[in-house]
């Protein structure tokens, strides 16, 4: 029977629901599927294109065309949609900010390089120059993968039973998250006027 | 001969610094102590505890006492300079991003607890409101913490001779960390004149 790249995909995203990222291997993902590493590395060459492939297949519904950022003036509403949306994505996943951050580093996602493009478009919009708009750009999305990797951690941990400090800081993270966001907002709004 | 909770700390540390933070783990730091693990327990109660001391070693420039925040009206220097310290002493150790993201999202690093309580108190000078400070200095971590997982990811795959896409993204990196905390700090002071 043929191995097909999208089925590769799918049994590693079941894995890394089920056991998390450092149980994640090549080997383990072989013998899932029944196939010898070989017919893996027929796919992939290494682990970490393995890894961005699992972070396109998570991140969807963030980078799909059908979901684009607001039109003109609505750049505010485009920047928030779309880390809400990134978010979301991350946490529907088992260790998903932990690998999402590590595809989008050695630049193995092209889910990520669409939210890239998608954040420095608004930023654009937002009246940055265009020589910084790539740089905000990451400058809200490092924020994002932060926040939403400490979250995650915290309730990976909760659910384990482990006794985690801090728990006033869970509640109510949505508005938390936003808030930041905000800040990340004004400060880009504040450095378009100045460059005005 | 006893063991000291300093001595262990120490080895831990230069476990980290040569293998990374996925082979630090309790058994192979006694064997390189040769110490029975039990007499590690003795001084943490689980790998989370050991990591936050591991954490607290590595941010001791940050937290210390004699580096305090600049004085009044000074509160953009004292959140660029915090944070600045910060992702140096990051980046001075293998995975140390990693490992005080993690330490600090298990509330188990006191240098960490440090930190946030300067940079709250930066943002509080700065005029946002004392409901609001933690909150602003938890941004300002997020993303510091980000930006720095980001490239000493990178880096450390450059040192070990992968192909990473996106080199350019690597130059200068002082700069655009500097940028990004730029873009925070136009937000803080942006949201504190919105409150007054």
């Amino acid at each position: 029977m043929q191995l097909h790249k999208h089925d590769v995909v799918e049994a590693a995203t079941s894995l890394l629901d089920e056991y998390g990222i450092a149980d994640l291997s090549m080997r383990r993902l072989a013998r899932e599927l029944a196939v010898s590493p070989g017919a893996l590395y027929w796919h992939f060459a290494n682990k970490q294109q393995l890894l961005g492939a699992v972070a396109d297949r998570i991140l969807l519904s963030v980078s799909n065309p059908t979901n684009p950022t607001p039109e003109s003036g609505d750049w505010r509403t485009g920047i928030v949609g779309t880390c809400g949306n990134l978010r979301e994505s991350l946490l529907s996943h088992t260790d998903g900010a932990e690998l999402v951050s590590a595809s989008f580093a050695a630049g193995q996602s092209e889910a990520m390089s669409n939210v890239l493009a998608q954040l420095s478009a608004a930023a654009a919009e937002a009246g940055v120059d265009s020589c910084h708009a790539e740089l905000v750009a990451r400058t809200v999305i490092y924020y994002t993968l932060g926040f939403t990797a400490d979250e995650q951690s915290r309730m990976q941990w909760d659910a384990s039973g482990a006794d985690v400090a801090n728990t006033v800081w869970t509640e109510n993270p949505t508005a938390r998250f936003t808030f930041g966001l905000s800040l990340l907002v004004d400060g880009i709004a504040a450095h378009s006027h100045a460059d005005a």
